[in-house]
């Protein structure tokens, strides 16, 4: 209808000027749509003659949404490309993502494709069964769009570089679109895979002629591009790692697994730090450790429980090894004689833990120590985990020219020297203090008998970092409340958040140590990581919520 | 001092009638103090001579607290009565409780003993090597004191009724007492033992002669005690069981387990039921699932993800099925070309399970089901899990009397009487719907491709009730920023707490579906139990927060 010469012109005796004009730019108008429409049927035309001819018809393209419509499934086998050498000249398919895509001339286009860790090289070559039009489809998929193939493996000449299967590559035979990726990317996942900016190179960032490395925020602003690269699939490969060897060890051991709540009805442990939040009518909290409720299960006749679960932590730290909530790796045991029994098994758990890291998750490892060159992990061996008295640590640092006084807490700076130390002394990046002041730990540490300005507690290390704080908790109702009066500040044995965890002690309780590890911190330090956020799948911080 | 004669008495002329009476009052307390007096110096005196006669003197009495005095361990081996038949004749030293103990004469006293799940008969009798004072100490230990036994091993003639160690006893050789038990227990651990109080039989509780049933408030008052009952000890016991094979299962199939944040900083999936909390200066929500993250990590690459953590629904349902703080098992997977290969995924995970549970918790399922008088829960063989597609189950409601539409969602007694019709027809507990009408879903569920008012979701029930919630989700993000505009109620696909999931779906995502089951519902189900708070340690409700 719009495009028919306007009838309604009025009819003037002598027609005006700007009539003419306006007829004039009808008349063009009128013209140049006819020839786009021609254009448009030649096009069209050139086309269907072009598909016509296109053998490839039919072997790519864009497939139609998944489950929406109702498609029999081929049945097909999908291959796994860590297997590609046994594949030699075979032909499979897989489901894979475009790293990059390249026309290289109207007859050839190169694809990098990835299928988690590893990327092959693939090839689309125009030949009397293999269409032009299929070679530019191929070409030109966009980066990050998730695609199903099907080819042959072929051995290579020359080894490629760029890819990590290097050995063969993949001669296309057909290639549909699954899920195009939008164009441009929020963040390139190749950027993801350098190493984080330092503060000084952050200062930097657009001077210089260097690309630019991206700073932890925008990675974490676009975190589902970020965690596609490498370093963090295998990062939280790792992570998940950790967690299936702390329970593999101690399920052997007898430990049952325990769900404990998070949501409290009063805020424990002298109630800093802790998340306030609305429940129905009334406040609640969020739990910032289990370490009430395992020790409830202890009283409750569970010999050795352990619990995987979120902390929360109302800490204003904006550190590198800091979260608002992280995940605790908990445990708790009774033991017969001694808390050092209890000492004996987390070092043994953590030796198993790093012998398995080590030998079921190398790859991934050195992968990620690759990105940032950082040393391999220094272990001691079997029952030789560096045993070291509070006081001995205090000697160390002195003997170093730290000045402090035999009840002082450590601070950051000086745990990491006392690492270092500890590294030229004992040739170990793990290690166990031992026989804290008791000044500085929960009310619910048993104090030593030794010395009662000292307690039964202990931290245990990792690169001079602390992982682990453990201790002997008091088992006597009224030791416990008395303790907690003390303690600075004191804590209301009586009050609705300590009242039925300071009551369970009193109808028998065996005595009973544990400890809580920080899971993100584990494998920060594990993988010698800058910061701890790259640990956490979606961190959160006094800053950051979101995504 | 005080018990010298009264030497300050007013010396009056003539005394009064009440001096006297008081100077005769004042002599009479002083014979009695005199007497009193010699008693206790005659009962100790005694004492020292039956100390000094004593031939178990420090074979028995109370161990100073553990931990806080500088002991030596001695380093004896702790004997598990569940190896009681091994042991015949053997001298054991080994930790338990007091389930009672009592003085059957001067000679002779019995206690009963129990450890994790095992109970057993100890004796002690007066001889020649052991003591009167021995037999009376050891026989007035109050009911769940902690102990430490060292005693032979001896074969009975009878076996004993009352303890689940039935032909073996304990001959006393040495005992003491770790941490005693406070008189009275709030809660007898033989009432926790006990089945729950029907609402009926709650109602009638103090009228009759019976000894009443304990009430579930009661008992979750009192939690630490309660727990201890073997009934709880094998429930949670198999809660974990659960939860390692669940990882086992999945962990084989290459899913890497994740932990997604709990806070988040928008409330997302609608923003009802959803928890607030202060995080800061603003305000935060607490996760009523991990759908939307895990969903993410499938965009981010992550093939198959599995997690396990606590789920918040800030729902005001008093049922006996719902708790706001629960453990979900989640997974969520890619899959190649129907959604079903993930339902096979789940139907083969909950095969396995039950399977398990079946051989490795068998004497945990027995003991639990025997207080309810549960029958067996009958299981399909593997590859026949009943499937029913929802219009099935509607004709089969239909058939049995009635009366709902096509796309209606099922009540609670349809569900239950839907079991029952599933367990008549193909002999099985366990079974999933599939193809639920799709305004019954959530926004993100793919819409089936054979009838649009359907939808390529599912749910799985044991006992008629569902476990597990799941669906083919879409994977476009056009697609769902629709579904979510004309969903009821309509979800703005730009606010805070969906914009980051609905572009994660931009960049190339494959076809994905998973599932999320209520650990304590599958725990609930498997065991037939009548209210889920008995599967949680510490049960969260609208109305209970504590302890």
């Amino acid at each position: 209808m719009s495009d028919a010469p306007p009838t309604d012109t009025p009819q003037a005796e002598a027609p005006s000027k700007n009539a003419l004009k306006k007829a004039q730019k009808e008349k063009e108008k009128a013209e140049k749509k006819a020839a786009a429409k021609a254009r448009e049927l030649a096009e069209r035309s050139k086309k269907e003659a072009d598909d016509a001819a296109d053998v490839s018809a039919g072997l790519y393209g864009e497939l139609p949404l998944c489950g929406s419509t109702d498609f029999k499934p081929t049945g097909t086998r999908r291959a796994d490309l860590a297997q590609a050498a046994e594949l030699e000249d075979k032909e499979i398919t897989f489901r894979c993502w475009v790293e990059n895509a390249r026309v290289q001339s109207a007859k050839l286009a190169f694809l990098n494709l990835r299928q988690n860790l590893n990327t092959v090289q693939a090839v689309v070559a125009a030949s009397e069964k293999l269409s032009k039009q299929m070679v530019k489809f191929c070409g030109s998929i966009s980066t990050e769009s998730t695609i199903v193939v099907t080819g042959l493996v072929k051995r290579v000449k020359e080894p490629i570089k760029s890819a990590s299967i290097k050995d063969y590559e993949i001669h296309i035979q057909k290639l549909f679109i699954e899920s195009k990726a939008e164009v441009p990317l929020p963040l390139q996942v190749e950027d993801a895979e350098r190493p984080l900016p330092t503060a000084e190179e952050e200062q930097k960032e657009g001077e210089g002629d260097e690309r630019p490395l991206v700073s932890l925020n925008t990675r974490l602003n676009n975190r589902t591009i970020d965690l596609r690269a490498k370093i963090n699939q295998s990062i939280f490969v790792i992570k998940s790692g950790v967690c299936a060897l702390f329970q593999e060890f101690l399920s052997k051991k007898g430990f049952v697994l325990v769900h404990t709540p998070k949501i409290l009805g009063a805020a424990s442990e002298g109630g800093a730090n802790v998340f306030e939040l609305k429940y129905f009518d009334r406040p609640a909290y969020l739990a910032q450790s289990p370490q009430f409720y395992k020790q409830m299960l202890i009283a409750s006749r569970f010999q050795k429980v352990m619990e995987i679960g979120p902390v929360f932590r109302a800490e204003n730290s904006n550190t590198a090894r800091h979260l608002t909530e992280f995940t605790g790796l908990d445990l708790e045991m009774e033991f017969q004689e001694n808390y050092h029994e209890v000492m004996g098994v987390l070092e043994e758990l953590m030796l198993f833990i790093f012998g398995e890291l080590n030998a079921r998750y190398k790859k991934e490892t050195e992968l990620v120590r690759g990105v940032y060159h950082v040393d391999a992990f220094k272990l001691p061996s079997a029952g030789n985990v560096p045993r070291i008295p509070f006081k001995e640590g205090i000697a160390m640092l002195r003997e170093a020219g730290e000045e402090l006084n035999d009840y002082d807490d450590l601070t950051t700076p000086q745990e990491k020297l006392l690492g270092k130390l500890v590294l030229q002394k004992y040739n170990s990046d793990f290690y166990t203090l031992d026989q804290f002041p008791l000044a500085i730990r929960p009310a619910y540490t048993m104090p030593s008998p030794a010395d009662p300005q000292l307690s039964n507690s202990y931290d245990m290390f990792m690169r001079g970092q602390e992982i682990c704080s453990g201790a002997q908790r008091i088992h006597d109702s009224n030791l416990l409340a008395s303790q907690m009066r003390k303690h600075d500040p004191p804590i209301d044995p009586e009050s609705a958040g300590t009242k039925d965890y300071v009551d369970c002690f009193k109808f028998g309780c065996p005595p009973h140590a544990g400890g809580g590890f920080g899971l993100e911190r584990i494998v920060q330090f594990w993988l010698g990581l800058p910061n701890i956020r790259m640990c956490s799948l979606f961190p959160r911080d006094p800053q950051r919520v979101v995504p």
